[in-house]
């Protein structure tokens, strides 16, 4: 039979008991039972730590009884003195006393667990997902949890003491699908009809500033029906904001101030402001990314001009075709990167489409460059020279299209940083990134789609090659970087209804598609709208990173696994003939 | 050609404007153009009020030229001197200043609105809906979600304050529908299964409490498939609460904590706490209702005693049959209460499920009573003592099971009490019903239902009558009730895996479903569960309650009408045909 609380109430959490001498209450999970028979340790948890309850000669028959039958993760309440420790435990916050218990109750009893509740679990983490209300118990992931709180919360009071207003927008709504896969909710009342879950709540917030809100924030749900990666998650959380009256320099200005709050107030970490900004056009040429991990070096080096002219026709055509040669420099790396280890990386090159990969390699006397039968004398030391190459120095080379070599350098120089041990496990190097291509050109489609979104303000000075040279329109889109993570993403909107219904046609929109998808939106436009802008935060990856969490799922309260189901539950699920009669549906299931 | 803001930075929201004689630069829409030749008004409006722009014959020729073209809802930037206005207008806060303008700027120009953005609207809603963002310029609905930020922001406040930690749980999970109908969400990665968007958090929230998180808050989105009425939205927000090691005390006291705080900060209103409470059935054989407005008295009478030996067989046999005889007593109302007025109230009487309605009308000097033949003398004269009827009054009479007349009157005391203006336009009265029946029989199922949801503990003394005697089983659960209507909704939670299972079971559930669709929550609790309990605040509906709005649509950004559709974007909507196919559904529509 179990206890119950009846009188007793919680005086203290367990990680938080004070005032020796006196009578505390606590409550909570037992993390461990040391029986030394006539004296007897049992460590109870909750979420802000552990406290040691005692029970020894002193204590009540019938208590001490009770105590016998604890075993790991029972559910208790305790009453007792507070007292010194005499062995004291350092590595705890209330490591130094104890509490000799006077009143116990046993509150629910536990069977046992699939796996240890210990922070250093190496329970393979599908088991975990299964059982994830056992795996919430453990310290790492409550005090995620607790720092996605925290950081949500100096969100809301950040943007709430600026003005922002929390609007919560449809997450029933009209299925516009643009970029990623759209979720769709049929309609019981509708038959035959849809809603979309939100990609994001982009639309009603630009509708917000045409109302006159002037400032909204939202911690709004997201969905995308994609394909999984590792760093994915069906449905995500964006600390979504659009704010009227403001050009890109107020918005990024009042965005910096809040990473500067957040660190401070989350992490006490001091971040100097305004944060460096970079083009898409400089981030890419120094470091083939428009996501660049800026805490280390190796940037890409442009050799066109040195190389124009020699005889080495992977690099001459390569010019020739407007294309480019381009290096990064390995400093003092020839002993790692082995001969071995750069024939994988011209592996790896050619997997992300590289042609192949030029190499010079200087480890002992002179350097062994891979294309050395084709140069001229004094080439090979113009190269060295330009790059500021030494001995024991590597430089990798790609020559190709700009849209090749800088990608694949990019990428060359993010694995070759790790592998060299030149990226640094801490630091939180934020940079912006500006002046984003408004389009973008697909190869698959052969159509050019809006790298950003279709609301996106192009750029003043680049509406002269709308229709002439769309690869060269920027836009006032800006993204914000934390070591190589894309961390929030905005822009400025279009607020001229004819300018927005002629990017819709630029992006291949017939008038029908507009009308039927965006009609209401252009039509808004006409009643006249603020200047305005946002941006969306995500919020599931920032918290990843302050945390210093591996996975999404390490954030995530009840996170989906890679093909979008959840293990503990087993969702999704077959549902009922009825309920598919109900909304006017029938599954097509294949044969196989 | 548009201006744009370049070289001005907002200093001011309009109603904020101060410091006369300093410059100022406000933005925002027009609401009134005045122009009088060579002097104009311009009434410039934000979402914090309305400031005056002047132009005069000081004005720069080309500022005032620019002005000229000034229309309803024009979108501007302007700078100027503040000063004291001549003719005050003590209507609004910046009714004493103005602002000479020396820099304008029109940013976006307008159409004429469809209607006009007036406080006042004659406008038809439906009109409305359909350009809800210029509805939403309106000062009240502006008001109305300003309103309803404050509320989740105090809600936020208080209970991370009191050690609640907001963490999201999923919107996309496992149908399990009980209560309403499930909005689903078909699945493309496993074809023809389904995810539900959630009807509450309730399952997730009670892991986490299995979790040990201790206090759990989330203002989390809803949705629910039901039939609209005037009252409902398909998806709304619930200010959900869970907590542990707290009884039911404990939990209403910290609610009455929030109630007080917020209507202290949002209203400026003292409550006295602790709030009232009521058992229900004591709510029941009062007010008729389990939310009664207790504004007002007219409570209900019970007469069965008085009358039991009466020879009107309509009361005897009620009686006889188990049920009762009772009563309300409009006090002074048979001025207002005609005979044919009676009739319309027996008329409504029967609509809702009574066989007739028996009354005593006291205008002239001798009560005329719908029933007096049947009676022996002396027995008016016991009733009329026993109810404290004088004359004037007017009393009206159930007999039937309690089952009907308890809600039939309590029906008719809400209406007469409105019809003769007793219930008040003010005050906000909030009342605590506890003590709910844990099953409520389904005449059209011929089942047990659970009333509140199947994880509600049943109060440890009724456990006996669990086989015996469902209907008197009572359960830990609690509404907040605010002038009638239901706030809030909680309960203990079982935390017995065992009682769980046979409760589910006691509510018709096979093995075989309980294994399927709570399989995973049964589980959970073998492992030990804190005891804990929890509620959810309709934020919708105390949002509409708190501005004093008439319906929900007023406190919702983005509303949906009664048929689950929204006239703006009119979704639901038609989707392509590929994408049902990757979804793995055909829709089927009926022919008509």
């Amino acid at each position: 039979m179990l206890d119950t609380m009846k009188g007793l109430k919680r005086t203290h959490y367990c990680g938080e008991v004070e005032g020796i001498g006196s009578t505390v209450t606590v409550a909570g999970f037992v993390q461990r039972v040391r029986d030394k028979g006539s004296l007897m340790f049992v460590d109870l948890r909750d979420r802000t730590g552990i406290v040691q309850l005692v029970f020894d000669d002193t204590t009540e028959p019938a208590v001490f009884e009770k105590a016998k039958q604890i075993k790991s993760e029972y559910v208790l309440m305790a009453q007792g003195l507070l007292r010194e420790r005499e062995s004291k435990n350092n590595d705890i916050k209330t490591g130094n006393v104890e509490i000799l218990v006077t009143d116990l109750r046993i509150l629910s009893m536990a069977q046992t667990t699939p796996f240890e509740i210990v922070n250093d679990t190496k329970t393979n983490e599908e088991l975990r997902l299964k059982y994830r209300y056992l795996d919430l118990r453990r310290k790492k992931l409550q005090d995620n949890l607790i720092m996605r709180h925290r950081i949500a919360k100096t969100a809301r009071e950040y943007f709430y003491d600026n003005g922002f207003l929390e609007i919560e927008t449809p997450m029933m709504m009209k299925s516009t699908p643009e970029g990623a896969r759209d979720y769709l909710v049929p309609s019981r009342v509708h038959e035959g009809k849809f809603y979309a879950l939100p990609q994001s709540p982009q639309i009603y917030k630009q509708l917000l500033m045409i109302s006159g809100f002037d400032r909204y924030i939202q911690l709004a749900r997201c969905f995308r029906d994609e394909d999984l990666r590792a760093d994915r998650q069906p449905e995500f959380t964006q600390i979504d904001l659009e704010m009227s009256f403001m050009d890109v320099d107020e918005i990024l200005e009042l965005t910096e101030g809040f990473i500067k709050k957040l660190m401070k107030d989350v992490l006490d970490v001091d971040i100097t402001t305004p944060l460096p900004r970079l083009t898409y056009n400089d981030a890419m040429s120094r470091y083939g990314s428009d996501k660049p991990d800026t805490r280390f070096g190796m940037e890409i080096q442009d050799l066109s001009d040195i190389v124009k002219d020699t005889e080495f026709s992977v690099f001459s055509s390569a010019i020739a075709a407007g294309g480019s040669v381009r290096a990064i420099v390995a400093k003092n790396a020839a002993g790692v990167l082995t001969r071995k280890e750069i024939d994988k990386l011209t592996e790896f090159s050619k997997g992300i489409g590289a042609k192949g990969l030029a190499y010079i390699r200087w480890h002992d006397d002179a350097p062994n460059c891979s294309f050395a039968k084709f140069l001229k004398e004094g080439e090979l030391d113009a190269i060295l020279s330009h790059l500021g190459c030494e001995k024991g120095d590597v430089v990798l080379i790609v020559a190709d299209k700009n849209k090749v070599t800088l990608p694949v350098l990019g990428a060359l120089r993010l694995k070759v940083g790790k592998q060299i041990g030149i990226v640094p496990d801490s630091g939180y190097n934020f940079l912006w990134i500006t002046e984003f291509p408004f389009f973008e050109w697909d190869d698959e489609s052969e159509s050019w789609l809006a790298m950003h979104h279709p609301f996106t303000m192009p750029m003043e000075e680049c509406l002269e090659y709308l229709d002439t040279d769309k690869g060269k329109v920027r836009a006032k889109a800006y993204d914000l970087v934390l070591n190589g993570i894309e961390l929030c993403s905005g822009s400025i909107r279009i607020t001229d209804p004819e300018l927005q219904e002629r990017m819709f046609r630029l992006l291949g929109l017939t008038d029908k598609e507009i009308e039927e998808k965006f009609g209401f939106l252009v039509d808004a436009y006409k009643y006249a709208a603020p200047p305005h802008g946002g941006l969306g935060i995500g919020l599931d990856r920032l918290s990843m990173l302050l945390c210093g969490a591996d996975s999404l799922r390490d954030v995530v309260a009840f996170p989906k696994v890679k093909d979008a189901s959840e293990l503990m539950s087993q969702c999704p699920s077959a549902v009922d003939d009825k309920q598919l009669e109900e909304l006017h549906i029938r599954t097509v299931v294949s044969e196989e």
